[in-house]
């Protein structure tokens, strides 16, 4: 979920000077180029309040629920919130009570969709933030420090004060100022070229004349308009030329025509859902609107809010089009029959979505300008409706997900003539995200359906025809699970036709035909909820206070490692890993790119001093190396650390290199549980770790009525998913110390790893960790290797090291939780007790199995 | 003593591509701007070897020897040692035995002449570097942990190894191939302007052109060559443009002529004795070499040899010409009756010295070009001798000290026919430094003695008439001495021209005549010493062990407050104090200036938070203000502190202040210890403290032999001169905390004045000291205020805050050790023992004493 978590959530608010308005908006500001946003103003929690001038009480609610644990969270939660809350108290809602927002419960629930916590499970931050809801029943709220749960004592008075609208100024006077003295300025219709290569066409003519200019020539050029993309294909290099294309009025269109509706590329998905829902409540033909209203509500469903506010409509399709991208929109913007304008150079095309999508992947020189959706109406006079249902099957069902499959089906619905049956025409049955180059269209199940009478027979060939129509590439995961997902969603689309014709007389109901939703998942119930309650007998046990520091999370003022700032002549660096699981580490090299020309140094194995020891963690099952040399023993193990000047330069830096492998003469790798058995590979187990028999498991078995003779688990890893990544800042201080900074489980481990590795006394070794962002586990040895990788680059270079892993270098890295198998044999009575247990455990506990599972030793457990 | 410490020294190496030579001298950074030294090469202690690496032989054996203790002025000490080895192995001398250097043991003692230490007191410095010397005997040195003393074992191969030449390599290859490579580039004789403003003409035509090109219109241009008058004069203001003139070769002329030398006048003083003496060295007339060599002699006391090598020897006479400065070397040239070539724009014109003094202070309009020094040769045909004779009062024979008077004597003495008594003529008599606008000469008693015979009658008149020319300043101190060492003066250069008279037949000694110097403190035998030995009974205590950190200090790796690195968003602050001992404040403003655009902003006491106390510093007597307001209780108390971006920003900034006082309604201060007693103005002395009798006093006194009645003892104030000045920096971190770095002697005790002083918990601050720069008593609690002051503007501007004082400001705002007038009466035996003792002490306990003695309350004890 990089890019996706939500915990960099900050305000944007942008000033309309003509209308003197300003609107506000969330945004993942790990996405956001600075030079998209001149003019906007930020606001992040910090600008909400802190502890010295005071907190907000979004802050203080937040603490006051125990809505934080490690608090990584709590700031990008903080201002979904306030976003939420602000928004809401602008709409035109009658006043509410005074003390509370205007925002609803049920909004409350979605408030900060989207916004991933690892620790609390929601529950306590849905309460804060429905704490200002108009309609909320304070006494249904979570355990919180402002009344004591059951005493009917819940009153807003006793809550930290909220002013209708936040209370917080989200766009400066300075700034109003200086936007309406610029204002001719900004509408001089010339390029504006801002500082770092940035170019901001205000026509398409600019955008050619730059794009002919020559002054791209061997630049890397990254067209923009919300960088969200960046979210999901990852920068592989540094650019050093962007073009801003935001700003071409042409793309920003909305043109209302009896057709349909024309919607500029440029628009952000929450906009284009703003339109179709306005759109579709100005339509006055019953079941008029119904495609514009499911494809808003499909469309909210996809991303986060914070995503979809500076996502555009076309950068999306567009993705689709160059990638196998899993796009929702493209899908069911297929299903609704869409087209496309283009720019080639001069020319302007209208095309459709489906030729577009099949065109070869789209270069700089076509612009897609907008997307035309035609309106589909029923007919009363030739008795024909139309029928339209999206689809999605993902992981979530609020969205925030990528689908396994998608579809979108529209078509007219008659009456056969002689038997009054539904039979359909003009079909278009679009599939998307289930391991396709793009969405397509089913073509001979849409031929094969019109016009026929749907009979068993004609549903079961569509079926087939289906079937060989959703094939997923090689390599997509539960292949088989997503083609009979997409005969689900047919049968289903197929099955609710019938439900439309009113019997016995058979007519269709064209006037409320689909209109109600099958799934209303959009407009959920409130999410149920229990809570075990403790009495106050042994006060002060069990009695609600705050939680030390959850203020200073969520006010930003909590200093995470990353926050420390950043020493002078500090240097970044980023993990260069193996990507094979057993071999020889024959060369270190680098593509030639922009990013490899940031390399300061790559610091590996020959830098450890002598004295010290190539040793990156330690537990009782023995020493991990810092650097597989020569040897490269798993796939995910670090081979040497990539300095560079920023962490970005690092981290793209790392992505230009080419590891050359040998594996000759090497044993092919364990990397089963089974494999590792067969190979007597084991770890030695200590002593002391290994269990000892408990009872007489004869006699428990005799006296069992039921009993399982033989048995198998096998439990998979599982990523340990802090929010926070591995990170450390190693600081080298006089006389051969080292101070670093580093988010730890075990802070007193990674000193001795540290020390050993450096070759340097305990003593001269200082690990301080403060907190982290998130832990369970994975913070314990497997952020030692961090530790010591950001001493060791400090030691050789002598000025502070600063290691921040990137998601994707992390979960290959540090790997997960790890992968089990077990045999078990016991025995129960018929009350379900258990009176016999024996239990072999089979732990992977290799390094990164993930990555490319190699076990190295097996633990075994009897 | 601010830029003249020594702590700072560097070695400049400086290569000449047509020779290929590399020239090493010593510098004060501190007075070194970085554009006067494009392409040459600076080592400093870290140069020379680390912990890491390994360290130089000198910094091992300042260590082996104990040479330092708080170790702040160790790396300047270091780089002294160093220059004068490396300068001396390049000598001709013969080779010295293997591990020692050719530096004898009489140049060792002034290796490191001018670099000042307050901790050891020299000799064990001088150990460490006589150590290197090739004609030491090592049985002599001190107590080192390399043998064992009077054990007969010391041995040059039991010391860290030296390398003859230094071992280091001071000038890098690159750097001389880039010399090269831009030599072309170099001698291309157009003005080169490099960054910052500043501008090095290569001609006195690009000169004038510059300065007649209106670029320098409203600016604060700053004419420089070595920039070391600003250890004088320190700079009062920003400057935006500097013009480097050292490069206009006119300025850098030497000229031997029969009638003298001229001297250009960008000539280093370093550079200026070695012409003078090599000319002395040439000069084959018996004593015609006499007034070179004196001078020569005399130069060498002149400041430092780290600011002789970079001082001018026109800008010393030019800081004469413009300023009351108590120059040696106008003094001794006016004497030489030296004339000096003035460029007055297009106009070149030779005047006397004394000429050029008497004119109204320079501009940029007048240059001068060089300074031409006379032969004077005796006549042996007219039988009539030169002589000439330099003499200098001041704190320290052997020079880096300014002279309370100093005087120059040149005459031609030839014998009266009749009497064959010696009669004068052609006089100089030039007095300097004793409080006059520029050096003089003492011209009616020139003329009253030309001719004349040296009767007491004449000599006693030219006393009279030397003391109505000699007249200091008002303001100046000891008038009176100063005055009679004048006379001094004259009278020993009088009674040494009989001395040169043969009898009985009376002829001059022309041949050797004063060529045998009265005063040999430059080339000084051997410093005596004497050392109290233990024996080793009580092994291992009193065996010589390496003190922790000596290394580290000697190698510069040890970090003071100030070497921390400035942490992200640093702002630097400069006290604004009282120059009133007891007035309201009513307004603090600042003149219009460079520097006063820098200030950010102003601290005071109405930044101290609601919840904090105006506290500065506490102790058992009570507390002390952090700020005088709404009244200035002393002079040197702190008003408030300016912030700007950088200490030298802050600094100047400050010196722009404009403090409007109010004394209405005030009684008058309390300056002396007597009116502290006539006001009854005590501090309460803690029950603890207070003496209690030991004895009886009657008796002992019944006892005595001889008594002493009744007498009073005065102590002055002293200032506690550590070598770092006060300085501190804070850092505001979450939650309400600071961490502040002091160095201070207290930090438990500084913790709780910061915590009062900001209103929050004592857990909320922590105070770190990892080392002093010397303390001496003065960083005990007067380190509080400086501490607490950066604690608050970090507080108040929530980023880090450092301050480090400036030498004056620390002089005037921190004081001294107390002034202490002491009553006692006493008894005593005949062979010296008391038998009574009676002892009334008043100490002055207020704040800077110094600065404008305010006592505000008086320890009494009995």
């Amino acid at each position: 979920m990089e890019r996706g978590c939500g915990a960099c959530v900050v305000l944007i608010a942008k000033y309309n000077p003509t209308k003197d308005e300003v609107s506000e908006f969330s945004a993942s500001s790990c996405l956001t180029l600075v030079y998209n946003i001149n003019f906007y103003s930020i606001i992040t929690t910090e600008g909400l309040g802190n502890t010295q001038d005071g907190l907000h009480a979004i802050q203080k609610r937040m603490s006051g629920f125990h809505a934080s644990q490690c608090g990584f969270c709590t700031p990008g939660m903080c201002m979904s919130i306030f976003t939420s809350l602000a928004n809401a108290d602008k709409s035109k809602e009658p006043e509410p009570l005074n003390g509370f927002s205007k925002l609803t419960v049920s909004e409350a629930e979605r408030a900060f969709s989207g916004n991933l916590c690892r620790c609390t499970g929601y529950r306590p931050i849905v309460d804060a933030c429905k704490s200002f809801a108009s309609d909320v029943d304070l006494e249904d709220l979570g355990l919180n420090i402002f009344w004591k749960k059951g005493d009917k004592h819940a009153d807003v008075s006793k809550l930290p004060t909220y002013t209708l609208g936040g209370g917080v100024c989200t766009f400066p006077d300075f700034l109003k100022s200086e936007i309406k003295s610029s204002l001719d300025h900004l509408n001089v219709s010339n390029v504006t070229v801002s500082g770092e290569g940035w170019y901001h066409p205000k026509s398409i003519d600019q955008y050619y004349d730059l794009l002919n200019s020559g002054i791209f020539g061997d630049c890397c050029v990254k067209v923009v308009v919300g960088n969200t993309g960046a979210g999901v294909y990852k920068d592989r290099d540094l650019y050093n030329k962007y073009i801003d294309i935001g700003g071409i009025p042409e793309l920003s269109v909305i043109l209302r025509k009896d057709s349909g509706i024309e919607i500029g590329a440029a628009t952000p998905i929450s906009r284009t859902i703003e339109i179709l829902e306005q759109e579709s409540g100005s339509i006055s033909v019953p079941n008029g609107s119904l495609v514009f209203r499911k494809l808003a509500k499909h469309m909210s469903k996809v991303a986060t809010p914070f995503v979809r506010n500076t996502a555009s409509l076309g950068g999306n399709i567009i993705l689709a089009q160059k990638y196998p991208f899993a796009s929702d929109i493209a899908t069911i913007l297929l299903g609704a029959a869409s087209t496309v304008h283009l720019q080639v150079a001069s020319q302007t095309l209208e095309v459709t979505l489906e030729e577009f999508l099949e065109q070869p992947p789209l270069d700089p020189s076509t612009l897609l300008l907008s997307i035309f959706i035609p309106h589909w109406t029923p007919d009363s006079q030739t008795q024909t409706n139309v029928v339209f249902e999206t689809y999605r099957a993902a992981p979530r069902p609020l969205g925030n997900a990528v689908s396994y499959i998608n579809s979108a089906f529209l078509g007219l619905v008659s009456l056969n003539e002689p038997s009054g049956d539904p039979v359909l025409s003009n079909l278009h049955l679009a599939f998307g995200a289930y391991g396709t180059e793009h969405a397509i269209r089913a073509t001979k199940v849409e031929e094969h359906l019109t016009g026929k009478l749907l009979t068993p027979s004609v549903v079961l060939e569509a079926v087939h025809l289906l079937r060989e129509t959703i094939v997923p590439m090689e390599g997509t995961s539960h292949p088989e699970y997503r083609v009979s997902v997409a005969v689900g969603f047919l049968f289903s689309f197929l099955s609710s036709i019938s439900e439309d014709i009113k019997g016995p007389g058979k007519t269709l109901n064209i006037s409320s035909a689909s209109s109600v939703d099958t799934d209303d998942l959009c407009n959920p119930t409130l999410s149920s909820r229990r809570e075990a309650l403790s009495g106050d007998d042994y006060k002060p046990v069990g009695e609600p206070i705050k939680k030390y520091g959850v203020e200073l999370q969520a006010s930003g003022e909590a200093v995470y490692v990353d926050d420390i700032p950043a020493p002078k002549n500090c240097l970044y660096g980023e993990f260069i890993y193996s990507t094979k699981p057993l071999a020889y580490v024959k060369s270190i090299k680098f593509k030639p790119s922009l990013a490899s020309e940031k390399i300061l140094t790559v610091i590996s194995a020959k830098d450890i001093p002598s004295g010290g020891q190539n040793i990156g963690s330690s537990y009782v099952f023995g020493d991990e190396l810092l650097f597989g040399a020569p040897i490269a023993e798993c796939a995910g193990q670090a081979l040497g650390v990539v300095i560079a000047e920023t962490q970005r330069y690092a981290d793209l830096a790392r992505k230009q290199v080419i590891v050359e492998y040998d594996t000759k003469d090497l044993k092919p790798p364990i990397l089963t549980v089974e494999q590792a058995v067969q190979n007597n590979s084991y770890f030695n187990v200590p002593p002391e770790m290994i269990p000892k028999q408990v009872g007489d498991f004869s006699k428990g078995m005799a006296e069992a009525d039921h009993k399982i003779l033989s048995t198998e688990v096998k439990v998979a890893s599982q990523y340990y998913f802090y929010m926070e990544t591995q990170t450390a800042l190693a600081i080298p201080d006089e006389d051969n110390t080292m101070v670093v900074y580093s988010a730890s489980q075990y802070p007193e481990l990674a000193q001795s790893v540290i020390a050993k590795c450096l070759g340097i006394p305990l003593n001269n070794v200082r690990v301080i960790t403060r907190r982290v962002g998130g832990g369970f586990g994975g913070k314990a040895t497997k952020s030692f290797n961090v530790a010591t990788a950001a001493a060791l680059c400090a030691y050789k270079l002598r000025r502070p090291v600063r290691m921040y892993l990137n998601r994707s270098t992390d979960m290959v890295m540090v790997g997960g939780r790890h992968p089990v198998k077990a045999y078990y044999s016991a025995g129960f009575k018929s009350d379900g007790k258990i009176t016999a247990l024996h239990l072999e455990v089979l732990i992977n506990a290799g390094i990164s199995p993930d990555a490319s599972p190699v076990i190295q030793k097996v633990l075994y457990q009897v």
